[in-house]
């Protein structure tokens, strides 16, 4: 197989995100929860899920980490929050920002290959995700953009959730491009979405320029504030259900977030038995290295982080599992009874 | 084998750092390099690392992820300082707060089993990182001095690396109770600490309490000063490497920080050759999910990030290949001649 | 949760075979192929599947390794037999033996959980895989059939073929309890099965008893008949596709077949252009630690193995995966113009 | 990096074996003891072995699979056989006949690299295992020599361990090319070698054009002698230990052997409290997938396999794992007082 390094050849196939509404694994996960290993893992972290969705006074946070929607997963995310099946998302910023708000801006991700002379790449202006392609121009672009938002508001410390809903409105003033958009349906559903580590993505060089063009007075993104309104949020829910796609600092940080009303200022106690009550992970990462990524949810709830009695870890790559995950849940149709919880409300 | 859950007995034997002078890697080192798989890698990956700190241009960056400090890597970083062999240090929060601080405080990381029960652990205030246990009370109290730190200082928003900057100051102030501790080394020495996601940690805890008790007036920790500051450090240095332990946020921040000349507000490329010249990485993360974690560097540099002719990736897990590594650097006495470059001083 | 450590407690819950026949994943894997990662490798390797399957000239061969069989994956090879969609099976001995003629026998496995106690199950004569559980008594009584089988045979060498197909001839004697036995369908339809490593098994044990008992005359398992008889087809066959679900010794043997038309008695290459025209993987394991199990497709093609044109490998735990594939090949209904083989008789 | 596709070009770096008493790994590893995650895992599994070294009453058995020799690692295994660290054998076929052999008759493997064109190295006749590289017609000389050895012994079924045996022999009588083969220091010191799929490699090319020229009178391999051989060893033992390279069909083999003993011609159990007193594994392969590769030691003595007293999983890659292992032993000096066991003369 020889490769033609034309940037026009190489960006030809559009990555399309799978729509869980067009297949339904109800029937396909049922079979898998009577098998043994990872099917069964699986069958059981879609049960769980399915019981937050059944579980009045459960809210529902979506932690996010890895390429997922450069492999077309984002449809999926834009299902759950237009359905009511999540109510906070905690992201990557790669995710929420080069990936979904540059699709939001007319980009698109193409099918390319991990077999491929990455100097020829370089030379072209195309960056590799593993087996797709994406053109560096328009990711320039995209930080430009970011700039700009960063630009148009007041000089102060903002949440990445503030700056978050901000870029939904710079969408809904500028033009959405596609119809599937976390950004934009997050803003209009009032569904708060969180990046602990914002600058770390393509808003971190926007916001470099920015603060490089206003040295003195400049947006802050304060990743304390981000840590301290989930925990609100967290606090005001009778119980909570974390759903995680990856590891990393969003994983950390979603299970975090139940510990927040434990701290006093004499450094006592508060309420030592607030637990996640359901949890699951999908994640590629294993538990031998001790890092927090492919930590189990039984080392979580030594912490106090997470009950023992609904947890499940799934050993699965997420573009597989996560389309399964969700068809099972849309299908099963609990989501139906309820209702927007529009939590960024709360900061109004 | 039963174990007694008694928290007395459960935190008994102390972790304790490897100490890389007390045995000499480079004979081992050398052998590797002429064998195959992950052990030349590693051989490879020392090689590089003994390069970068012969190139008198170079700025070496080392990024930090996963439960290193706790698990007996502390001491190696602390040398690592001191023998002015590392110029840059991005970790994630718990490696800088939850474990180094914590440990300068005077606290401990105990060995402990994966065997266990965890609903016990929780009873008795114990929690649980893979084999190692940590009192759980005791961490309040670190939660506890990040809050005092910033109750301390100016209502403004902060880079991580002030932050930590002001954390050595305080142990400066209130005595270190180790001789190994990086925040204290760093802090004496004018090594800048990053820690793009500063609230995933007990400092989150800590800020919490700040914030909440000062909800107008309050400590922020700006992210995109982070970045914005170490762009500016890269881009004031010749030439760049990266020594990378795991994935994570530190991985993509170190590796985005040098395209941080790239953009224009035209967004148009400033200089679009800059690369690190050397780039490592150790990690168990494969490449099969698309994730940063594990993706190779080669794929970095379609990004324009790494340089394909000098960078490794080690597919090991840290505790292992770590001590190897900084011991064959360590003994083989390139360091001797680098002087420090203070880069703190860079912003005063 | 606790666990009752009562055997008839612990062996309840049967593990159920998944049919292939009651879910269509065709629009699901068409929607993988175009999204990235994992999901987009298995929507390829299910489209080479289907191509061998319309590749009229083409012999498929399928390897089984890992406990398959015991996790609910043995009806949909009992499927692809009786559908003629495979013509050869090379497995490990665990699979044919201890999970296929075990259940043919009558026995179950039963779902289990990978969070107990060994040495309790010990006690109760229980033995886990991972999180299935088998009525070690009954594997006594599996063992004990097959020192049977040998005793009624000619004191000669065998193929493992040749013995597995006794075991056919066994079930179809004594009777077959199950709709889905391999052995039985595989001996019915002619399809031969292969076990490079006979003894490594619960037939090690039957044999074991067998050859003490009959110190002088006996049965021997011939693992170099395998290789000729399995190399006698592949030279038969104009064209051969090998669809490999895990790695270890059925990966190798399958791959190393298609060399056997290459070496003269002069050690000269006889036909160096036969290679295996298509080739598919799905396993967990990486390549990083240059075993065979992980060994990527394309280093095979160094080799002379396997044609680079049309490979591909899954990174995918197989309970999840290899329904999807099954599914996808048997709705796509291409298998309904194939004709069965037979390729037993080739050796009467 | 452009790679020059010439074979004399290509194969010109030697692979060096590793030699265990040119670095001693005592300080290091006493270090690892006192750390976590897998440095502790492997100072474990240290402790193990030496354990076993001392232990007058335990037989030891070596587990090899992965392509360890091709890697560096078979001058360690010639060193635990020459020192009575070791006494019996059990191994993939690829090991010690296409690497240990292979080498022994004056052939070489050579650095190579995973970044290359392999349809390049299949038209030179190279072959890639990873990272290393193989001259094919090297190999068809191999193989060559395999069929010799069977055309000069009697037409009667052979377990491989007397296969191997007439190996040495062949070494003894042509000569054995280096100081460091391990079928030829089991020869001479009577040390049994097991290959449970003898056909499962090189010598399965030999065998096969061996049968081929004889069709009626040939030399058989039976998989069945090796089972009911190295149960009569470990019968004869009063204790075992296994110190396991990899999985696959070496672990099984070795793990099953300690059960050899229970069955009775009624299926009763004779010595159910027989078990491997020391088992120790460093691998790779996670235990997620069931698979027995990754399947844990305390997964093993649900099976009545492996005493959970002294059991110690290690998560590494075997090429930076096994020098630290074996050297450690060696310079504990504790198999000084070892003598050796000859036991393939209980075969005489």
């Amino acid at each position: 197989m020889t490769i033609q390094y034309d940037k026009k050849n190489l960006l030809q196939k559009e990555i399309k995100h799978i729509d869980i509404a067009t297949f339904n694994s109800v029937p396909l996960i049922e079979s898998f929860g009577q098998m043994s290993f990872q099917s069964r893992n699986l069958a059981n972290a879609c049960k769980i899920y399915d019981t937050m969705l059944q579980d009045k006074d459960c809210t529902i946070i979506l932690s996010l980490a890895g390429s997922l929607f450069s492999a077309g997963l984002k449809k999926i995310v834009h299902e759950l929050i237009t359905n009511n099946m999540v109510d906070i998302i905690v992201s990557t910023g790669a995710i929420i920002v080069d990936m979904d708000f540059f699709e939001a801006l007319g980009f698109k991700h193409y099918i390319g290959s991990p077999f491929v002379n990455d100097d020829e790449l370089r030379r072209l202006h195309i960056d590799r995700i593993y087996d797709t392609f994406i053109d560096e121009d328009e990711l320039r672009i995209c930080d430009h953009a970011i700039k700009k938002i960063a630009d148009s508001l007041e000089a102060r410390p903002f949440s990445s959730r503030e700056f978050i809903n901000e870029m939904g409105r710079y969408l809904d003033k500028h033009g959405c491009k596609v119809d599937d958009s976390v950004v934009y349906a997050a803003y209009q559903d009032q569904v708060p979405i969180f990046v602990p580590a914002f600058s770390d993505c393509s808003a971190g060089f926007g916001l470099l320029d920015h603060q490089r063009q206003h040295p003195k007075n400049h947006v802050a993104i304060d990743s304390a504030s981000d840590f301290r309104e989930l925990i609100d949020i967290v606090l005001k829910s009778k119980d909570t259900g974390i759903v995680m796609m990856g590891g990393g600092v969003p994983k950390n940080f979603v299970q975090d977030a139940v510990l927040g009303g434990e701290i006093t200022d004499e450094g006592e106690l508060r309420d030592p038995t607030r637990m996640h009550k359901y949890a699951i992970q999908i994640t590629l990462a294993g538990e031998y290295d001790g890092a927090l990524s492919g930590s189990t949810l039984k080392e979580a709830s030594s912490w106090g982080k997470v009950d023992q009695n609904s947890e499940q870890m799934v050993y699965s790559e997420a573009t597989i599992a996560m389309p399964l995950l969700a068809s099972y849940a849309y299908h099963k149709g609990n989501w139906k009874k309820r209702k927007p919880k529009k939590l960024n409300l709360l900061f109004k």
